[in-house]
């Protein structure tokens, strides 16, 4: 099955979702790994064009999600680059493109390496917050606590 | 905004919706009336979408749906025909393509004024049976009660 690029933005306005979750790893020096991803879920049904989707990007991996559901996750950040070069050229039409735009400026900011301090990690945090609203909470709880460990930042607390 | 037929057919894929409902009405000779529609729901933040899909098909409504919700319905004949003729010259990439297929041979057949005779009438609800599964026992008890309506049709019931 072949995709164009037309039809890859249609059913990414869609289907699509760009992602950044934080995940406690100790083994890390702020304690926290910062993982973006792209993301699109289909019913088994679909599962074909998932895999056309890995082919057209080259890049991603298809598996299991929930249920009868699959997905098609891509989480390595060279490949997230291609992701946000191909959208740039081809905006998304939706309002999802105001979170691709957020998306596009973390994944610059871990190119630079900047989510391994934490002035960059908070200010990673503060564009997630704007990204992912149901988990307001949880991200400030973690903006807090790095606030707290690196002091040394200048920043209050909160 | 300017949409082309690649985007259209891909956000199709993802959110677009081929739908038969069978509406009771007894100023109908056979007690039904046929409302086969094609849909578009996006949260209100994306409709500008569908007034620019509504562009785009030159035909439908757009209105509120559920909540947040909103709708693009195109329900008239001579739009669902333009409707079916697109997507047959731009085909559908996932499954949902089984169900247009099926959804156009129903408005072939409302073409012909099939959905005026008994005959038709069933014929039309053997093809939504295999579209909208959730709506399956509705549909049996329709079928039943137009067979046992016009017994002359020369089919045993159910």
């Amino acid at each position: 099955m072949d995709l164009s690029p037309d039809w890859v933005v249609g059913f990414t306005d869609g289907e699509g979702c760009f992602h950044v979750s934080f995940v406690k790893n100790p083994k890390t020096t702020l304690g926290y790994q910062v993982i973006p991803e792209f993301v699109i879920v289909q019913h088994k049904r679909d599962i074909q064009i998932l895999y056309a989707l890995k082919r057209f990007f080259k890049c991603g991996v298809v598996r299991k999600n929930h249920g009868d559901r699959w997905a098609l996750r891509i989480r390595k950040i060279s490949c997230l680059k291609e992701i946000c070069e191909f959208f740039t050229k081809h905006p998304l039409k939706t309002k999802k493109n105001v979170d691709f735009i957020r998306f596009r400026r973390i994944i610059h900011k871990m190119e630079e390496g900047k989510h391994l301090t934490p002035e960059g990690l908070i200010e990673i945090i503060d564009i997630a917050l704007q990204m992912n609203t149901e988990k307001r909470a949880s991200l400030m709880e973690i903006k807090r606590e790095i606030i707290e460990r690196f002091p040394e930042m200048g920043r209050g607390p909160g």
